[in-house]
């Protein structure tokens, strides 16, 4: 694995990568951010390609690099060129890069124009522990309603992903990433409603998702109390398979 | 507007953009594409981003340079980013290149890692006419089923371009920039054929399109025949926008 500096290595110009990176938590949907080292601006993680790298690895190292997370679902979903999405953005933080010690030539390879490659991650919130670096000196898991206005055009790209993540939470059972093996079909609504953004009918989701055919029950749920205790599912990975071939 | 010659200009090093124009004609999808110069090479229309260009301009120009078609369709479906796809390929078509007339510098530059953001687009067909340049001494339109190994990893582009295409044709409306301003439900039907690949069922059809309430039905079309003339439609603009609003 290479180095962690992020300025460290023989990158492609011009070209940069920005994850983001979804986990479900408290019944909501959170973005993990990045606080740029003695600074108050928040970003996405992100980082640059080798020149001898696949633009996908450079996404899957970068998530490895911030999260310690390999094998997460992973998507990209836009490349972001506008002329104007950082020409002099980073020139303006000068005092900030150089109070991390970056040298005036770093800064200048910092101030080119960047196309961004988008990703997005969906990951099990519980397993994922944030590697801070000689970039960043905080990080967070933020509701996406409580985000701040971020670094560049970080806040639209949150934005784009979300929708391009709402579009295949169908067809791709995008989903079922953000929960841990086994969960209860009040949880999957719940992952469900907080990527739409909005309420379902808890008879027509369960109606709809037991329709699927993707899912097993496993065993009753002891929860103690006087309640019935919910089914506890988890998703069979080989009807889940079979599901997503027909649906693509 | 820019040079027509796609060596003449300050580019951005390292990033392409390729572009998949699909065309409707005789009851098949199509695609357009182009030969370079004194060779039996065909490659999808493509060119690079400038630097002071947003890359979404950038693929609005090659569109126009290539086709003469402005304010048309176009969407940014995917970025192509692994190493392997272009490395080492261009300086095999030396020979080719030289025939065309391009000097050993243009080579090293035309020979340098591109990672190419894909867009596609659709177009009326009967609109285009093909501008072939410096580069390109023929084009084609053709079939989904009868393209031939293209240039570096084209087809792989153009079937990725066109699941893109398939899994928004019902959100976005996409079919209908492929039709003149009026059509008959057959020919609506038959550009949704092609697009899926698949056969659909008429009544099915027609009952969806029209619950979908974004069809003006305008008059009778005169075919001179014995049967039943077919009614002629046209895309409600107002009613479509609703739609596309509240689908996203």
């Amino acid at each position: 694995m290479p180095n962690r500096d992020v300025l460290k290595g023989d990158w492609l110009p011009n070209i940069s990568v920005d994850c983001v990176i979804f986990g479900f938590q408290e019944n909501q949907l959170k973005v993990l951010l990045l606080k740029f080292r003695n600074s108050d601006i928040w970003s996405l993680p992100g980082g640059f390609i080798g020149r001898e790298e696949d633009a996908d690895d450079a996404a899957k190292r970068i998530l490895w690099q911030r999260t310690g997370l390999e094998n997460i679902y992973l998507q990209q979903f836009h490349t972001f060129g506008d002329l104007k999405r950082n020409i002099g953005a980073i020139a303006k933080h000068e005092e900030i890069n150089l109070a991390m010690g970056r040298s005036k030539e770093d800064l200048k390879w910092l101030s080119h124009r960047y196309i961004t490659l988008g990703y997005y991650a969906l990951v099990e919130y519980s397993k994922v522990n944030v590697e801070l670096n000689d970039v960043s000196d905080d990080s967070a898991w933020m509701d996406l309603d409580q985000i701040p206005a971020l670094f560049l055009d970080h806040n639209k790209i949150i934005k784009t992903g979300l929708a391009h993540l709402r579009s295949s939470i169908d067809t791709k059972l995008a989903a079922f990433n953000l929960l841990p093996e086994t969960f209860t079909m009040s949880e999957l609504q719940q992952v469900y409603e907080t990527i739409l953004g909005k309420e379902l009918v808890r008879t027509n989701f369960q109606r709809k998702m037991l329709s699927l055919d993707i899912l097993e029950r496993i065993e009753k749920k002891y929860t103690g109390g006087a309640h019935k205790a919910p089914y506890l599912y988890r998703l069979d990975k080989k009807k889940a398979e079979a599901f997503l071939s027909s649906a693509s």
